[in-house]
């Protein structure tokens, strides 16, 4: 009986983050992950487009909050609406087996200031996203930029709980308690 | 009469977004720069580190913000706090002077997504100075968080109306009328 093997995306993204961590990530090579990860240089390239890819994604987080917040319930509120985005990335994205992932992800990013910038403009990517879905949902402009930032700070405040391995909460969870206590926070502004 | 001329550090920074935008950020060096302002290498590293300090400064911004909130009147609210900061910004920083650089800036930025992911980082910098400050004022550190987000949120909207040179609006006023509508915009999410 073999072990249960991940598979090819998930091989080639956890030998990135173990190299990454080991000898840093402007030292590793695409072919460096490959090896490690058993598989071929061109099986990288059909799985990831660079490196850097294996740690931002390819942009599906931003169509993912989008399509959510446009499925959510007319009725919603701005808020309520980012909440749908939230759970959709609870399920989808940062699922209970990707925590361990998000956890050597963020000590990866910490320690390398060029990542940095790149996450904190992914973060704006994903802001203009949801302020995009919402304001396509007849939100008025400055509404969805506010109903975005509460959101993406919600996010920010989960993320760094659930990809915490000693958690065991659900993304979804932790973020929905976040984006309560976020507004009502800004109600004592 | 020779006609008005600006201190190095203004020249050094003009020839710099003149040169950035002619030949983009990439292709400039800091002899191209110092050669435009008739000065010499040597001169441009008494005034900046590298070229990129030119777009982002050094750092005191983050202080100016800190010091501002610091100094607001201690029954001030978060978001009149911050208002001191944005007030303190407009004076010291992004005065009617400067307008045309933050014009040119911008579009330099625009540009290339490097520097766009540094000016996304610097962002998130600012956030976590106000921030900061706030806590020292005693506020709750979520109320603190939100109440920063909002005033960068306000800041963003304030530099974007400002640096157009259309626009003959101080950055405090600007960016204080944005605060008040960010504020409102908050309580109908």
């Amino acid at each position: 009986m073999g072990r249960w093997q991940p598979n090819p995306t998930e091989r080639l993204a956890q030998a990135a983050l173990e190299l990454f961590a080991e000898r840093g990530y402007e030292n590793t090579t695409v072919i460096d992950i490959a090896q490690r990860a058993g598989l071929t240089k061109s099986t990288f390239f059909r799985h990831f487009q660079d490196k850097r890819e294996v740690l931002f994604g390819d942009g599906t987080l931003n169509e993912l909050v989008a399509e959510a917040i446009a499925a959510a319930p007319a009725a919603a509120t701005p808020l309520a609406a980012v909440a749908h985005a939230l759970d959709a990335v609870g399920e989808k994205a940062f699922t209970p087996a990707r925590r361990e992932f998000g956890a050597r992800r963020r000590a990866v990013i910490a320690a390398n200031p060029e990542l940095q910038e790149r996450e904190a403009l992914k973060g704006l990517g994903l802001i203009a996203s949801m302020a995009g879905a919402l304001k396509r949902r007849g939100v008025p402009e400055l509404t969805a930029s506010v109903a975005a930032e509460l959101g993406a700070l919600a996010w920010k405040i989960a993320y760094e709980h659930w990809s915490d391995t000693a958690s065991g909460d659900d993304f979804s969870e932790v973020a929905r308690r976040a984006l309560v206590e976020v507004q009502a926070a800004s109600a004592l502004c």
